[in-house]
């Protein structure tokens, strides 16, 4: 089996590319390919011969006969909600237009491949319900959220016609993440655990009080293996899924972080309220019945002190303050 | 005021074009362009001065600068169901893509115009609630519901970065139209009562006891009319509204065409099943709740009698038959 991951060099897409390299899907796997707009840096998959990358926009790539063969997509690729919001026409050609190549592209194939987009609780928003449910209506408050929603819209649409066998994954936000920070408006909550961790003073932008919807990097990947590997007649339906998550305050967060690595650690974070973000992160919703996953047999990490732990063993070299 | 209404040569174009000649709005109608692939052959629009007609398909009109100048907009174009679903790539065009162009368009004015979208019932389908609501989640289940539905999730975008001032409006099917039948999977609503009353036999293409929401071409243009000019903090929130209209069995149409015409101009109508309009028409919803629409003063007929009326009134030489 070939297997197509756009965005394949970004956090999760390699994430996701070593989990398939050792889970149950390894047996399967014979051709890895990571798509993205950056070249891919990791050793440990750039030394394994089934996986081939290619660094493009994924236009082009499309253009050039990447899907040729193709038997299932992992569609990662995406410009984040930061950047969306600062420019409209980067995220309509990033997110929406990508997205229609990729499924065009789809079409072209002689067996509709199954495809897993990676969608967002951004595209919820406006006049919401206390707690969202895998019914409630997405009014999405941000350009992100608008291109995950409609591109939902397009995959259903083409999974119904037999193009492909499209499954939508509304992803909470995905921390602590490695590395930099990126352009998107959530961020700083994998900032506010790695910068203290790592010896470096972090900004909160938002109000401590801030509800958020996390999950963890293994969770999240394992929700979008789920969703690949789910039978049809399982997954149900054609509306996207809400994925497994944590409701936490941004202050249980610093709490943990303390729990963790002490006070002087987690008085590293200085609270500096960015208008932008506040107003992105704080139209999120933080509350969610995830019926339609949990009996799938999805979950999330069932603490917060588990996803810092999580983030340490993962990232042993990024860690110097961890009590 | 400067107005451009997309598919004005349309019947609901040409109706609405006729409405904005003799309603409130005239007084301040100063240039009502209609748009459309189709040429204008309304003689009482192309004799008013005001009137400007333009033939061509919407993305060339638009690069032709179409949009210039222009305070409101009527979008009402687009490819309607039955060809959605038989070429994907003609609804993805004229649907997707010109609606696209026309927002675009819409950002290169100085003054954000105001944008009335004609979407649809369509949008609903698949697991829905006895009664739709205005919160009910849309479950798409044709491509041409798909596309309004993305089209509303642009324009509040849209809207919301202040680019247009937007205003979707979902229109029942709207019945009894003139004239010859169309591709829309629901043109048979029409046909059913406007053939018999000209003499001619018609085909009812599903199980008389199908259920549908309907609306007349008065009451549809007059909710598109109430959209424009209801102001911002009254039409509230940026989803899309549903429409007032009937909710009637097929079979209640023909009772009504027969107290009207007698028992023998309603048997000209012959039912004899399609799959693919039965599988479309039944799969959408046809109960609604419009507490929206009902608290901005907007309504539908009064009862099918009416609409069976309206057209009879409207289009009195189309009626050999009425009794």
């Amino acid at each position: 089996m070939k297997i197509l991951i756009t965005g394949g060099a970004g956090f999760l897409g390699q994430c996701l590319a070593h989990a398939l390299q050792e889970n149950e899907l390894k047996q399967i796997v014979t051709e890895l390919v990571l798509a993205d707009i950056a070249p891919l840096r990791d050793a440990t998959l750039l030394a394994d011969a089934r996986v081939r990358s290619v660094t493009g926009d994924l236009q082009r790539l499309l253009a050039d006969g990447v899907i040729n063969g193709v038997d299932g997509v992992f569609h990662l690729a995406a410009a984040v909600s930061g950047e969306c919001e600062a420019d409209l026409d980067v995220g309509l050609h990033a997110n929406l237009d990508s997205t229609r190549a990729l499924l065009d592209a789809c079409r072209t194939l002689k067996q509709p491949p199954r495809v897993v987009f990676s969608s967002s609780l951004a595209v919820y928003g406006g006049d919401m319900p206390e707690v969202i449910a895998d019914n409630t209506l997405p009014m999405p408050q941000n350009s992100y959220g608008t291109q995950k929603f409609v591109c939902e819209q397009l995959i259903a649409d083409y999974t119904r016609r037999g193009h492909l066998d499209g499954r939508s994954v509304r992803l909470p936000t995905v921390t602590v993440r490695p590395g930099k920070p990126n352009k998107a408006a959530s961020g700083f909550m994998s900032g506010i655990i790695r910068e203290p961790l790592a010896g470096v003073d972090a900004i909160c932008p938002v109000d401590p009080q801030t509800g958020v919807w996390i999950t963890s990097p293994r969770f999240a990947v394992a929700g979008l293996i789920a969703a690949f590997e789910t039978p049809l007649q399982q997954w149900g339906g054609r509306t996207a899924l809400n994925l497994p998550g944590l409701s936490v305050r941004i202050a249980d967060m610093l709490a943990a972080l303390e729990r963790r690595a002490g006070a002087r650690v987690a008085a590293r974070v200085r609270v500096e309220q960015d208008e932008t973000i506040s107003r992105i992160v704080g139209g999120w919703p933080w509350r969610f019945d995830t019926a339609r996953a949990r009996v799938l047999g999805l979950s999330g990490p069932a603490s917060i002190d588990d996803l810092v732990a999580e983030y340490i063993a993962d990232y042993p070299n990024a860690v110097i303050h961890a009590a």
